[in-house]
């Protein structure tokens, strides 16, 4: 069964909430409490689990651990993934370093840049020159790329890994890109989610939002 | 008229291909061009720019600069949008020196952290206590205002945000964050976005993608 994306980023969420009641010293969890944490109904945390065959009943609640653990099943996760970032530039060193990944079961393992004066092979995450990622990659069996190089390079960026075998981008870099059907593309376009919100900010108060 | 989020979503990434197009020597653009560009279909464009009274042709196509200059007064985009950044992290500080916000039109203007180590008015960007927010905010007039905190601090930090007068929040701390109805909150949540991937990769050959 290959599930749709919104019911894919919802268990993430299940499970990241369900990370921090357990670091709390939650042992049991009523839907009602992931729904919160969650931001959705909890019909829909119901219907979720009775999918997976997720049982709890409305007295006990689920248990923690076993959600946890069979969520992360579900999402492939209890194998470290490995990813690689394309671009050390702010928003790429920001990643390299960022510290919610590895509570999730991804390890950032490598950088590549073109600029020589990045390279680091003593830091926690080595950086590499991009003429290395095709060997890397393949020696390493990473399927997973972060591309964060800047909008004049993405396309032609984006190619070298698609070529090397990267068969899913996170793209930071402000254009759409397209490509083969067998390879996953997502866009994180941190300039239109801010115009987004300005535009909304600004509209607030003349009139209400449609949701068309 | 307010747009719904979507069409903001589209108009931001026509203006951003259109300033790209333009730095290439392009006077005219077709709407077919735009929307490869934006990764949507020809009739989509038209659609669009019909609905905001832009007019082009079939022959001629739509004059580069006025499209630029329509798409800015309809984004609200004319005046510099002044953006602050609570939590000088990794991310926070990645998105204090981004160069993407500025030839949008958006500004970051200072970070706020509860770190004394990270305080600098002498850097480009100045970072101050957040004891300092609420001041600064109502100063400046600020109404967006990125969160970039532990998950832990998230939820409070918020909070001040909302009441020193921050009408807009990116949030990319992993949690949901929810609040009134005049605040708007656009979540980043780059773990999830990460599992999401690996999840369609790992899935990738086994079935087609569901999209329900």
């Amino acid at each position: 069964m290959v599930m749709n994306r919104k019911c894919i980023i919802r268990l993430s969420r299940y499970k990241n909430a369900l990370k921090r009641l357990k670091a709390l010293g939650f042992v049991k969890v009523f839907s009602g409490n992931l729904a919160d944490a969650a931001g959705v109904t909890s019909s829909q945390v119901r219907k979720d689990f009775s999918l997976f065959g997720i049982t709890g009943n409305r007295r006990g609640g689920y248990k923690v651990d076993e959600l946890i653990t069979k969520i992360r099943e579900i999402l492939g996760k209890n194998e470290l993934q490995k990813v690689v970032i394309i671009g050390v530039g702010n928003i790429g060193k920001a990643l390299l370093h960022y510290k919610g990944f590895e509570a999730g079961g991804i390890k950032v393992i490598a950088g590549f840049d073109i600029d020589s004066a990045k390279y680091a092979n003593t830091s926690e995450v080595p950086i590499y020159p991009l003429e290395d990622f095709r060997d890397f990659v393949q020696q390493h069996e990473v399927k997973i790329g972060i591309l964060a190089v800047p909008d004049v390079a993405a396309h032609h960026v984006s190619e070298i890994m698609i070529s090397a075998g990267i068969k899913g981008i996170l793209n930071f870099a402000p254009i759409q890109l397209r490509t083969a059907d067998d390879v996953v593309i997502s866009n994180i376009n941190l300039e239109v989610e801010l115009e987004n919100l300005i535009y909304f900010v600004n509209a607030q108060g003349k009139t209400e939002h449609k949701d068309a």
